[in-house]
């Protein structure tokens, strides 16, 4: 046995079923073992940051870890950006990355680079293994470091002489690590809080925005008179009919004050304090008013759920009644389509238990809204802000989930980042819809430039923020990576491809073309 | 004047002429500057690796740098393997780079990260602008390195509040760094070495092989019977009909060793020791004898041209005669489309001064050869491994030598990393012509697999090299991007497709569908 193969056998036993995998030559021995293993699964993406924005996609739906399987220090950069994006959802990645074999790297041959300066700008935790006889026991190591709190981003580093070396040692998978407890008297003192009468907000993040923990503070807000406040980039909403409903905290910083401006005490609940997502000339960076406290009950790393239960027994709230949201009816959209007809379809057509991968920018938020009464479904945010996460998200979701649809809500400008996540789609037949909302401009820019006063832009400014010369033609793209594909211009072109994707299990994208007025953001 | 108005006078001031950009909100107050400046133009790239990589390209044609324009640190990591190709390839880049405002730093919104973090593991020098009336003169700073040696990668990292606060300082571009010149005592030493009758290579790499270099390199070589032996991946080679052949360093370690198995001395003039690109089990790093004697006349970051020139003096081989490439001739390709085929093709009809940027992978050494005799032209190869560098590659040639023809040789692998590229392509209408080698599988990790000795493979493993289900359709991606394409199958089709590709301007694709006969490799 090599060191690969004992690496597989404890990453096995510890759990893993899915590698994300973009391998190159140093890499050899462990795809060979992942070939041998029958309990794991490899996925094959063409690009590092799809497998990694993959991982993080079934890392949110499994709560426990997929290995993104990357080639030395320039395939662990290519897939940072979603590793960033990862790390601020709190999702259980390991990564492995190989290395040159020890010896050969003093050489300074060309791929070298210091791979763990690499690991270390986007892991919660990085080891090299030492040996081929340490690798399996290295393996558990960052199988458990994953799993801690929320979840958090390992790193191993395997030179190719220990994946290739002989040894006899495999290692058992470690035990689970405990959800670290809130203390009897952080709940006393929040339990004060909520009974002091003043404008309170609960902000709920991490894994309590999934459904159960939304029961138990919506029985808290009941009993207490507190919101429930989402943060902007929830790592997964449990929404739609029937659920506890929540506040999402606008992306702007001047709504953002706005929203906050009625709090007195704020309870972070998984959530942290509240800043704007970029600093403004002249504006705040913080979105609470000065003299509001802030009082933390739980992070994303504690056991949100365990607190919240607690708090809810101390303010005899166990019973409380819970607010459900209610169905929303629209009717049949037509005419000009916009993000608001979009997602009206898309809450008319949703089916039970769906997850929505969002990366829609500017198109997002109108989907949002319509959305609040569409049939149960997860709600999967751009966390950490980098783009080109939405598809990857939504194919690591897919394999997470085989049984659930998938929508990926697209803006066209950050699907460019990692749009070879579809051929990935096209060949692990995920039932993945992807909507790309082709707006030809990156939307999101042409409103920053206006807010950040940098004065009247020329021609030659808007240009660099305009994605309309040449137009991207998604059908040919997503066709040319194999997925069935089609473009809409109107409202009810749109609705009739949605349903046709709904009723269809398999990949498929719809182009959504629809028009951006600039005169209303510069006028 | 605002901060980034001051800093684009600076760069304007010190010959930038190119921004290759992909900018987000904390860049703005620089785009609306660039939008400003007559003198520079700015080139939008939709994903970051195909700004750095084409900021590479025009390093290596310009001989100064463009500009990388690019969204904190995340945006910074997506560059960052063709930086490592660039930072191989010893390409004057600089970064510009922003981060948050200084104050909203401290908040961890979603896209904080350690932004010098991230430019360390990429860049010989890494600035961060102390305020707006430092950030001309940081930008002066900049260039100034980027510019020591052969080139440098220098990093300068821009908080969005320098960018926008006022300022009066505009900094004067900083005078260009020599070239440091190689003593007398190493000239004389290496000039003993050439006569003392031992079988002798001059291992030339960076600006030895220019042709103006050659021509000096070749008359050393028939006056002293030296060899002249070309790295493996040239920054840029300037070859074809009427210059100074070079002899290339096989890529495979136990052809390397016999490559080198002859020499009792090596003389490193721009290039560095031999070693494999990998290691493999039981074999050699080191591609020289163990006994053979290793001496630097020149590094890369010297002036190789002096040093050749003053060496050819000593040697009185001034006006030695030089062999020079003679012409190959080819009858008209025909039958089954190979790599050998388009070689072929390309070598008979390759305009005068093109400019080839390579990431042919396993199909990229027939079309070398075969291109010998081909009419002069430029050899860009891939520096550091990192695939994903030639699209962005050509584009970047283009963009600095506008006259010239430039013909991209792509594996289809690779070409998935950076194929956002092709849209740059097509809106600055550069005269770039890409074949993309569509083998429908990582050839290249097929070969490893079998020569690292991991045992045969099974149908699971192969299915991680295989790139064939779904085929890639390259006309589809291409035509998706605005850029017109073919697709050939055969010898004579591909012929007549580049045939035409190489009369008409502006940028096109062909999509050589070549077979892989994998049971050679494990048979």
């Amino acid at each position: 046995m090599n060191g690969a193969q004992a690496l597989l056998k404890t990453l096995a036993d510890a759990g893993i079923e899915v590698f994300f995998s973009n391998p190159g030559t140093s890499e050899m021995h462990l795809v060979h073992a992942i070939g041998e293993t029958e309990k794991v699964r490899s996925v094959l993406c063409l690009f590092e940051g799809v497998a990694t924005g993959a991982a993080d996609g079934y890392g949110r739906m499994a709560d426990k870890p997929a290995v993104s399987l990357l080639h030395v220090g320039c395939g662990l950069s290519n897939g940072m950006a979603n590793l960033h994006n990862a790390r601020k959802a709190h999702s259980p990645i390991v990564n492995l990355v190989g290395n040159h074999a020890t010896w050969h790297q003093q050489y300074d041959a060309p791929l070298t680079t210091d791979v763990p300066a690499h690991a270390r700008v986007c892991s919660d935790w990085v080891g090299v293994s030492e040996s081929a006889d340490t690798l399996s026991a290295d393996g558990a190591a960052a199988v458990h470091v994953s799993l801690k709190g929320s979840g958090k981003i390992a790193t191993l580093i395997v030179p190719a002489n220990h994946a290739w070396e002989e040894t006899e040692r495999v290692s058992k998978a470690a035990a689970k690590p405990s959800f670290p407890k809130v203390s009897d008297s952080v709940l006393e003192e929040v339990a004060d809080l909520l009974s002091n009468g003043r404008r309170t907000g609960l902000v709920l993040g991490g894994r309590a925005l999934r459904a159960d923990a939304l029961e138990v503070a919506g029985r808290i807000s009941e009993a207490t008179g507190a919101s429930l406040i989402c943060e902007t980039f929830p790592v997964r909403l449990q929404r739609g009919m029937g659920r506890v409903p929540v506040n999402r905290i606008p992306y702007f910083a001047e709504k953002g004050v706005a929203f906050f401006s009625e709090y007195e005490q704020l309870i972070l609940v998984g959530g942290r304090v509240p800043v704007a997502f970029f600093a403004y000339p002249g504006k705040p960076s913080l979105l609470a008013p000065d003299d509001c406290l802030v009082k933390p009950l739980a992070s994303v790393d504690e056991d949100v759920m365990a607190a919240l239960t607690s708090l809810a027994d101390r303010l005899d709230a166990a019973n409380a009644p819970v607010v459900r949201q209610q169905a929303v009816v629209f009717d049949f959209p037509c005419g000009r389509l916009t993000a608001e007809t979009i997602g009206q379809s898309v809450s008319m057509l949703l089916p039970e238990n769906a997850i929505i991968a969002d990366e829609g920018i500017t198109s997002s938020q109108p989907v949002y809204i319509a959305t609040q009464g569409a049939a149960a479904h997860d709600w999967l945010a751009i966390t950490g802000g980098a783009i080109g996460i939405g598809l990857p998200l939504a194919l690591g979701a897919a394999v997470a989930c085989p049984a659930r649809k998938v929508v990926a809500l697209q803006a066209d400008g950050s699907a460019m980042y990692t749009l070879q996540a579809l051929w990935t789609m096209a060949r692990e037949k995920t039932d993945v819809t992807a909507v790309i909302f082709n707006n030809r401009s990156y939307a999101i820019l042409n409103m920053e430039l206006a807010r950040v006063g940098a004065g009247r832009p020329n021609d030659k400014t808007l240009s660099m923020l305009d994605l309309g010369n040449p137009d991207l033609d998604w059908v040919q793209l997503s066709e040319g990576m194999g997925v069935p594909a089609s473009r809409v211009t109107s409202a009810e072109a749109f609705h009739l491809a949605f349903e046709a994707a709904m009723q269809t299990k398999g990949p498929r994208l719809i182009e959504a073309v629809i028009a951006q007025d600039l005169g209303s953001i510069f006028g």
